[in-house]
C-alpha cells in the first residue's frame, strides 16, 4: 500500500523546534514555498530539480523489470475507494472531493453564506471522486480480470494525499511517490518485495543516504487500529527505508516495500493466468522525503554536495 | 487564468458519438485507461511519453525567458480560494476537499452509514484545502508584497481540477497544464500575453497542429455569467489556440494566452517595484489536450507520425 510513515509523530517541543528549524531553512533557501497550510508547499527550482533527478534514477533502475508505464491523476473513483477499507482504517487521512451542483437560486444562497462568513461547504455534494491516498490504488480496479502469464509489472508516479497537517516538513499532506507494482502469484509478489528491499537500499546508499530497512506498520485509525498494526508487523508485510531527517531517534521513512497478500486481488477480482486470486506487492519512493533527506544530509546547496552524489544524480 | 474551454460542449447525438468513438480508440490503444468516472483516466505508456516530450519542448521555448521554476501540488489554501471569485464565477467546476475529524464513536456512526449504503459524506468536514482549478492560482498568494525591478517570470506545471464529467476525451476533470506567468507592469503583462500568442502558434505548428488563435471567454456560471462572458470578450483578455479534435465546427482549445489586468495583483496585494498594483498574464498549454490533438491529427501510433513531428518532439 506504500503508506509510508508509521506513526503520527510525537510533537513534543524539542522535536517540533527541530522541524520548524529545518522548515525555516528550506523556505529561506526557496526549496519550499509556504502556502499558509501546514504540509502544503510549493516546490522551488532546485528542490524540484533534485526530485526530477532522483525520479529519473529510480526509473532507470526500474527499467530493468521492463514495466508498463502508467500515470494516474491524484483523484480516483469513489466506488473504488469504497472497496479498499480505507474508510475503516485511515478515515482521518482521507480527502473526499465535493462540488456544487445547484442552480442560480442555490448559488445565491451559498454565496450569501460565503459572504456572511458562514459554513458554505455543506451546500456542496460529494462528487464521484476521492483524493488518491496511495498512488497504486487506482491501478488495481483497472486490472480486474485475468493477468497475462507471468503477471504484470507497472511503473507508477504521481501525487498522494493524506490529511495530516504537521510542522514536520517531511509530513506533507500532498506529495509524489514513484512506485513499482507487481501483480501475480504469491511467490512473484514476495520476490518483488524482497528484490526491492535490497535494490532500494542500494539506490539510497548510492546517493549517500544511509537508510536502514525496518519492519513497519501503517497508521491504522483509533483503538481498533492497534490490533491491525500488530498483525501487520507480525506478518512482516511492510518494510520501510528509514533515515534521520530531523531526528536520530525518530528516523523518517523515505520509501517502503510492501507485500499486500491478496488484499487488492480479492477486492477487485484480479486473477492469475491459472485462475487463482492474484497477490500484489509494491515498492514506493517518497520523492519529496528523499529530497528532504538529501538536503539534510548533504547541505542546502546542491553545488556543495559530494561529487559522487552529484554524479549519480546527474546534477552536473 | 488559463481556464481554457469556452463553453460547455453541446452534447447533441452526432458529436457525442464522435467523442465516444475517439475515446474507444484511445482506450483500445491503451493511451487512456478508464476508471469508471467520465473525464478521469489513467494515462498509458505512449500517451505519457508524448506528454513528456511536448512538455520538454515547451520548457525549452520558455527557458529563453529565464523563468523561475516552481511546482505547486493539485490542492491549495481554501482561504486563497475565497479571494479569487471562483465560488462566484465557476461554482459548478469547484472541488472542495473534505475529511473526517471525529473520534472512535463518530467513526462507528459514519461506518454504519457507509455499510447501510447511506450518504456518509456529510459526516466529513471541509479541510483547509480546495482542488486547484488553474495551476497559476497558488502562485499569486505566494507573491504578496513588492516585485523585484522588472517583475517576475515563472514556469509552472501541474494538475488542475474541473468538475465537468463528459464523454469528450478532451474534457477531463483532472489534467496537466504547463504555464508561463508574468507579474509586472501592465505593459510587461500585455507584452507577455502577446509574445506567447505568436510563440504558442509557432510551437503548435512545429508539431503539425494547425491551431488558430481566437478571442475567447471563460465559462462563467449561470445567468449572471452571460454579462461577464461578454465583458471578457469585449476586452480581448483571453486568446485560445484552437484545433479540431472531434469536430471541425467545434474546435478544441489546447492552450490559451491571457491577460488578467490587476485581478490577482489586487486580490493578493502584489505591487510592482514602483508601488503600483501588479498586473499579470499567463500562457497555458493543456498537456493532455495537446496529446489528444496529436494522436487525432497524426494517428494513434506514434511510429507512424511524420518524421518532422517526431524529430521536433524527440520521439526517436
Amino acid at each position: 500500500m506504500c503508506l509510508y510513515p508509521t506513526e503520527h509523530a510525537d510533537l513534543a517541543m524539542p522535536i517540533e523546534e527541530r522541524y520548524r528549524g529545518y522548515l525555516d531553512e528550506l523556505v529561506g533557501h526557496r526549496h519550499l514555498v509556504p502556502t499558509g497550510v501546514p504540509g502544503v508547499y510549493g516546490r522551488g527550482t532546485e528542490f524540484e530539480r533534485v526530485i526530477e533527478r532522483f525520479d529519473a534514477l529510480v526509473t532507470r533502475h526500474g527499467a530493468a523489470l521492463a514495466p508498463e508505464v502508467m500515470r494516474f491523476p491524484p483523484i480516483f473513483n469513489r466506488k473504488h475507494y469504497a472497496k479498499i477499507d480505507h474508510i475503516r482504517n485511515f478515515p482521518d487521512l482521507m480527502g473526499s472531493v465535493h462540488t456544487f451542483t445547484g442552480g442560480d437560486r442555490e448559488h445565491r444562497e451559498m454565496l450569501g453564506r460565503f459572504e456572511r462568513d458562514e459554513d458554505w461547504s455543506r451546500d456542496l455534494s460529494a462528487s464521484e471522486v476521492m483524493m488518491t491516498p496511495a498512488i497504486c490504488y487506482p491501478l488495481y480496479p483497472s486490472a480486474t480480470g485475468t493477468l497475462p502469464p507471468g503477471g504484470r509489472r507497472v511503473d507508477l508516479q504521481g501525487y498522494a494525499f493524506r490529511h495530516e497537517p504537521s510542522v514536520d516538513p517531511a509530513r506533507m499532506q500532498i506529495f509524489r511517490m514513484h512506485e513499482f507494482v507487481r501483480l501475480g502469484t504469491p511467490d512473484e509478489a514476495l520476490a518483488h518485495r524482497d528484490h526491492w528491499i535490497t535494490l532500494g537500499q542500494e539506490i539510497f546508499h548510492s546517493v549517500g543516504l544511509p537508510t536502514q530497512p525496518v519492519v513497519a506498520n501503517d497508521p491504522f485509525f483509533g483503538r481498533g487500529g492497534k490490533v491491525q498494526k500488530a498483525i501487520q508487523r507480525e506478518q512482516n508485510l511492510k518494510y520501510e527505508f528509514v533515515v534521520p531527517i530531523c531526528s536520530e531517534e525518530k528516523p523518517t521513512a523515505i520509501g517502503s516495500s510492501n507485500y499486500h497478500l491478496d488484499h487488492f486481488g480479492a477486492a477487485f477480482g484480479i486473477r492469475t493466468h491459472d485462475g487463482a486470486v492474484a497477490h500484489s506487492a509494491c515498492v514506493g519512493f517518497g520523492l519529496e522525503r528523499v529530497a528532504l533527506a538529501l538536503f539534510r544530509t548533504h547541505g542546502l546547496e546542491t553545488r556543495a554536495w559530494p561529487r559522487e552524489v552529484r554524479d549519480v544524480l546527474g546534477l552536473g
